[in-house]
């Protein structure tokens, strides 16, 4: 039923590849089937002006996407500005990312997430997130193995799915296909014992409810849980 | 327990004054508590270029803050450019409000709901989604009565309360102050029947469970109820 | 003769409302018949660089109109940035509660009144500057009560009022209809001893004389006593 | 008394150099001391979208300062945009040139005049003023030469003077020494006839009288009628 | 003596991997040592308006680079707006590029070349005229294959290399580190048949001869046939 | 053969005039033809924060045109915010006079050369250059003879002239006819001693050879010993 032929409850393929450029302190590449981001950490000893001397760390995020990342071209963002969409996108990931991270422990730096859609295919904030935990922890095993943090900052994983109902059904991690279609969307954000960091449910046109959503949530759940297993293995 | 000293699951007052202002094709102030939101709904006959000749209607929003609605002094946004919160906000009352709405019924045409809070103590979005569509059914009880709409195109009411885990307790409609402190806090966007249009929750140094989640849900559908028999008593 | 049936020097009824605002220093909400502005009056401990450690203080001025504080909805301007016209007016204001203020005895401190028109029917400018100069002696009041300052820094009253030749004749507080016909307007910002502080009369698609003038200042003086008055029974 | 020994009604040496640049439809550098301004006039065979198909004419200023026009550099607006006080003159500039024209004898056709500082020594806006209406003259004499417009649109000379209160005595046409001391100065746009167009008084630390405005008033109609004399010649 | 251990006139290993994207019409990554360009054609049907009926088409490009391209993170563009680099690169790219191309061949379509830098290390201009040449030439081919062109609109290969004097030595293709510190830097686009395109050599902190130029020249030479054929092998 | 009956290798007339504005420390109007540029040379006592006690000083340029200073007027920078043109082309003009420049010798202040162009027919940049560098040289004239500096920071002289391909010919110094239809063209800076400091040579629709470019080169020569003969005679 799904255009992708998937089973309601099936991820796309995931793979994360890491150290992908030699200038950030750390880096992956992840794809969910045609959804593509490029994720570097940029670890810098200052933090915004609200953190000065209060010897707390900060964590946050930018994202963008190349102009023919998407099926029509898009306007570069360079040129027009960012979008509300865009500035929404990126304070999502940044949030979401604070909350797998011991803000005390990091110390007064910051590290800041990029994360560039090379390709999109759906779900592009939600591959930001998991592969933007990806370089978060690479960059944050250099400032362990540096000798510069003594308890490690990062508490749990932090990965994030979408799910909505598509031609009626709750389906896992939707594609663009079934994205456009769809009713009702959102994104949930989970840590890797599964407790809730964010929950974004949206219908356009349609309502949904309180059992839909409990649902999606059990769907989210599996999702987080095959995502997390991936970065495991990425980051070894 | 809590700072104004009201029950877990109590509301703050409402109050919904109508036709606040002469020129607006519907209009009221929307107060829950110390937050105050005038709401203008303004219709032109005309729509944005992605529905010209589709015979379908829109509505969006746009919301504002006073500068000195707040406790200190912001920068006015018409100097500075409307923030990245600005644009989420006003997104999500658009949002909220179409799903309210037959857009055929309403036909080709478009109502611009403004939301100005001129005082501000927690849940301001809410307040500008609850008011906006007091604000909105009286726009097309206009439409209604002049005889340019058969059908009527509000299909239900709208209404917006936001929750959060206070001091580690769920609690109703959060003012500032428990705003502030909340390490989860959120927004659900309602029909009058109950049915979810928009969830939005959110961690910041904190996670939360489902069960948490799940008495949110409760609480809110309790303050929403409430909110739609303001919105009764104000519309007539 | 007037669209309103009042005489050529008769104001609209004067309405001022005080304490609107739980936040701001001084707040007030000024009515010139259907001309509504909110002002408040906002004190930081901080001056602008120009007077760092001068020992003068300042009083500085904005002003806003709700998109839809007019009979069409006009473009917000947090979206398409403050107009020429906007910048012109707050300059006014600004300059004008100015030359009521003695800078010595304020202290190195800033006042900013924020002029908000919820709606408008003409003359807003000058209603701005009347209750502007309400928010400002209120606020102004706080700092005496606190012993913050000693001298009282406000020296006399300020007030604002239109005048204009319509249909031929010098009229006193012209509305909105009467503004868009008049070849010539303009505004005459006054003490309380009815001293002048700024003369602005601008013709479009006419000219006028020197008696003209003069007859437009003598309405001028005749509104400006009545504003005074209203300003005097609103601060007590 | 006056820093540049001048008697209180003495102008500075007026000076209007036509045909300056080749490729304006009218042009000329006008000299009101060290002041100097470059004023070119363009026709454009359009109006401003407002006036499609109204018949009427339309005419518009534009004023730049370059960066080094005054005594210490400025910032060029290039980069950091207009200033308020720069569209508030040139919206000035324009009104003032439109009340001396005839936008029915001009015809659906648009005349910009810029007004581009390149020395600065105080009164450049009523410089601009009466040097725009030199280029406007000669441009629509180019008009009128070709046969494309059949009646004058020129109604009369448009000319402006700056007057104030230095040292406690009324002054006219203010250099910059004067200007920057002045409590209270403004400018003054006149017909040739001597009928008033525009009055801006304006007081910063300082109030004025009625019998102070008139002496300005008295002062200003001299030195238009000298600005006239200088158009004349220039004209020809 | 080159920190590469390059020879003098020794280009860095060149590669190019085609079809990087499944959305553009043409696309490759081409990297030469650690610089690496994505670059992607995207074909439109329609023209700038000055080329409207003109029979003409138009190639353009933009350019921009991942905050973390670089050793130390940029500011992400799209927030603080193109700089002058990145807009004088991009009218380069597309200058060049267009000079390789028949707009009578091409037709009333555009075609715009992006190139995003995702790793730097010196001569990324370069880099992307030359990828962009193989997106467009891919692009193109699409065009042909789909029967919308009959004559071939690629007239031929664009390529482009950086050289310098670098510690006094002429240099072909300069990397980060070289490019630091070389006062003489520049770029030489030819076509396949080496004639020249577009010549771009500058001096900071010193000068240069004719001598020099023309080894500059014979240097860039011989760098560019072995990007004409990293570009034949690429293309097919 | 060339529109304006030049020979090939012949320059325009060249005037330049100094002390042309009574505020800046150094200034000229350069005519080349019918381009004159406005340059003034202004003196800070700070440099950019990148050379803060580095003892090293900084000359920088920023470039403008008036809107009418071309055949059809062109926006207002001011109002529609610099080009990338513009942005290219101030680039280059600073980098042109610091090659010229000691700054060590200068000593840590800035010298900010504002070129403006008052009426264009090519080769704007070019003369920009030229008579930038005149400004500059008035400027350390008045810094050398007030002691403020001991040894002269300029080196050489600097100037520039465009060259190009017309009709198939190459010429010297390009008026905008000539410009318009050269299908080759660009610029030479040179010291007084001909060595080089910058090229571009640029191809739209054509491309070049080498000995093409040889010429070009010769031609330019000639054009800058002119060129700094007429800065000679200039400064004295």
């Amino acid at each position: 039923m799904r255009p992708s032929h998937r089973n309601l409850d099936e991820m796309r393929p995931i793979s994360i590849e890491t150290g992908v450029t030699r200038h950030a302190e750390g880096s992956c590449i992840i794809r969910i089937g045609d959804t593509h981001v490029l994720c570097t950490a940029t670890i810098e000893e200052k933090v915004p002006p609200f953190l000065k001397n209060t010897g707390l760390g900060w964590v946050t995020a930018e994202y963008g996407m190349l102009p023919r990342a998407t099926n029509t071209r898009m306007r570069r963002e360079a040129k027009v500005g960012q979008s509300g969409r865009t500035q929404e996108i990126q304070r999502l990931i940044g949030r979401a990312l604070r909350a797998g991270v011991d803000r005390v422990a990091l110390g007064e730096r910051q590290i800041t997430v990029d994360c560039d859609v090379l390709q999109a295919d759906g779900g592009t904030r939600c591959a930001a997130i998991t592969g933007g935990w990806v370089a978060l922890r690479l960059a944050v095993n250099k400032l362990i193995k540096a000798g510069e943090v003594t308890t490690d900052p990062i508490t749990d994983h932090i990965a994030a799915v979408s799910c909505g109902i598509y031609a009626g059904q709750p389906v896992l991690d939707m594609d663009y296909l079934e994205d456009s279609e769809a009713g009702v969307d959102g994104n949930f954000v989970m840590t890797g014992s599964l407790r809730l960091v964010e929950v974004q449910m949206s219908a356009e046109g349609a309502t949904f409810s309180r059992e839909e959503m409990s649902e999606l949530m059990t769907l989210a759940e599996k999702g987080v849980k095959e995502l997390v297993e991936a970065q495991e293995a990425a980051v070894g």
